[in-house]
């Protein structure tokens, strides 16, 4: 089938002409569609029998030539759901417990059909409605220390890694994050946006070298640090959770970068869900209850992902035996961390992609003083990165 | 032409062959070749006309299925001419004056056919007999700055990058340059070979895991820093020089490395001649002359490279102007310089494959001080480096 954008009426032809959909959908039912796309790149649709509202159903995900969001004029290439296939079916192979099922990716649509997470609420939803998750942190931080371990160069070939490198080069969602994280939020842009009584010190801040060179650093480790498969695009926002299940989803940013900016755009997350629950929690004492689940998971993320990260290089790793020089290596991964965590705070306050955490609180009496508190926060992790030795430095400067 | 091997005989029946020749030969003359392979990887002819020996004449290389030197146990893919060929022209693009010209690349027979470098003779050769080049340092530190700068992404669109990184991937001899440089002479490996009075270091320097950290960290960044197009071989065996001109050959092992590695090679081979005047040099007088020589030509490659390199950024980096940020990137290279360095130098002791400066020396008994002394300057670099922040101090830490 040559590739249409689908619509509620030629799904469900779709799914029936596709030759798997007897395995979802016995031939006898009739199906029905809803439009789940909620503000995202692309076309996403539930698809059910009729007579089975709560029966089997399916995802479809389609790919647009532009981001949904913006519109045509942001024109995104479709050969970003092959980036998601093959991303999610190489986590799949290392964390399949925290990644949703594909049951078919058809190459000619730019779709894949997968896994119903309807049992899920994606997390920055959860996280301002003060939801604990007692298991997401151990979920995090191993599906972090797996899918980033067995992709680099400590547990591949040389040749399979760059061989890999090369099939998820993805200049063109790399490029939307060089230009909208790393770029347009540090200069005055067209598509920068943020709270008019923040213009002072936005300007300052965009004028100050020292900070501006840090970011520089990080942009350039982004741009040519193939270190292992990054998701690229880890944000609370990117993940479902329920009590029992974590589910990493959207991995279409998918390229060879620093394992630090996974790691550092969710702890960047966390920052914006912390800051934001002086808004959010309906007491003073819920919001220092909350405030400190979230410190606590993310001080449990990290130090699963250390140890987890760690046993992985002490039992696979074969070339690389030395004890200092994966202290040093995991010492680098936490000022990474930091520093993209920075990054990821300042562009979701100056840039175009704004999170809901903040961008809910229609005052801006209200939200400017937080957005500026989390710029605050994310210049000192920027300017500070390389004195972080330990996971609580990183936390001692994050949530003073 | 299908591929095979070329000899003195199919080698006239070739370049007759190649609808090019009559630029090089008229048809008339009777051709001669004469075999230059040198303990190379590949086949190297020079072919001219019997009747006029001095008149026009051309190289061809040719690749083997293996390297040459080693033998056809040690297997390397035909594509590192392919390589080779595209390196020399994207050298050949941003500094025509220090690459040998290409006439023609053949893909079929993985040949090519080039200019005849016979006034030049090879730089290591040159310095084993302590003779200066006056232009060297300039053309030199000339071609580091503008083969790097002009590929990496300070000047490059990310795509077109990305584009290259992948072109120039070379899994193959990136991994001899990943076993031969970086791992084996660090461990007990059958393709080491160095002398006997050495063994007692020799097992202190494999076993010292500080050392072996940073060499670990220096393997990381040549694996997975896409930060330009580098040569790869770096070496003064790479270098054809006389008195006026100064031409960088020999590509095969380009591909997207840190830029230090290319700077670092060739100061680790400075280092290495320099250790070695002790016994090429007919007096002490000229010993010390030509070090001086020496020390004065790196120090001047490195301040060419640095001036031309930040010109070139101030002039044409688009989106990086920030002096702190460049201040920093230079210091880091500096750093780098000095580690690649040290690994050329331990490598060039201890590994398969030595350098003439100090294997032509029969006496151990004069060699081996001379290689202790090198090892001992190598593992000096390789520990300090992050500490050295000006060319003086690498000056002082490479020549005490």
């Amino acid at each position: 089938m040559s590739y249409q954008a689908l619509d509620e009426q030629t799904l469900v032809e779709y799914i029936r002409r596709t030759p798997e959909s007897a395995k979802w959908f016995p031939s006898e039912q009739s199906l029905e569609t809803s439009d789940l796309a909620d503000g995202n790149m692309n076309l996403v649709f539930r698809v059910r029998a009729v007579a089975a509202p709560d029966g089997p159903s399916v995802i479809v995900k389609q790919a647009l030539p532009y981001a949904r969001s913006v519109g045509e004029s942001f024109g995104v290439p479709l050969d970003r759901i092959r980036i998601e296939a093959g991303a999610l079916q190489i986590e799949a192979t290392y964390c399949p417990d925290w990644v949703p099922k594909i049951y078919l990716y058809d190459p000619d649509m730019h779709a894949l059909v997968m896994e119903d997470l309807h049992q899920h609420l994606v997390m920055r939803r959860g996280m301002m409605k003060q939801i604990k998750y007692p298991h997401c942190a151990t979920h995090l931080g191993t599906f972090l220390a797996r899918s980033l371990f067995y992709t680099s160069d400590l547990y591949l070939s040389s040749e399979t890694k760059k061989k890999m490198a090369c099939e998820f080069a993805n200049p063109a969602l790399c490029k939307v994050t060089e230009d909208l994280v790393f770029t347009h939020p540090f200069m005055q842009h067209p598509e920068n946006r943020y709270s008019r009584s923040l213009e002072a010190y936005v300007l300052e801040f965009q004028a100050d070298e020292e900070l501006l060179a840090g970011v520089l650093q990080l942009r350039e480790k982004f741009m040519s640090q193939s270190q292992a498969l990054i998701h690229g695009d880890l944000h609370t926002g990117s993940i479902m959770v329920n009590q029992a299940e974590t589910k990493v989803i959207d991995p279409e940013f998918a390229c060879y970068g620093p394992m630090g900016f996974d790691i550092g755009s969710l702890a960047g997350n966390f920052a914006l869900s912390y800051i934001s629950q002086a808004y959010h929690a309906s007491s003073q004492a819920s919001c220092h209850a909350y405030q400190a689940w979230i410190v606590s998971t993310l001080q449990q993320i990290w130090e699963v992902f250390e140890q987890t990260f760690c046993s992985l290089w002490d039992e696979e790793a074969v070339l690389w035996k030395n004890d200092t020089y994966k202290k040093a290596y995991v010492v680098s991964l936490l000022q990474d961390t930091a520093g993209f965590a920075g990054v990821e705070m300042i562009r979701r306050v100056l840039g175009l992609a704004h999170v809901a955490d903040l961008d809910s609180i229609a005052d801006e009496q209200v939200r400017a003083p937080l957005e500026r508190a989390a710029l605050t926060v994310a210049a000192r992790l920027i300017r500070t990165r390389r004195k972080l030795q330990t996971p609580e430095d990183v936390i001692g400067c994050m949530f003073d």
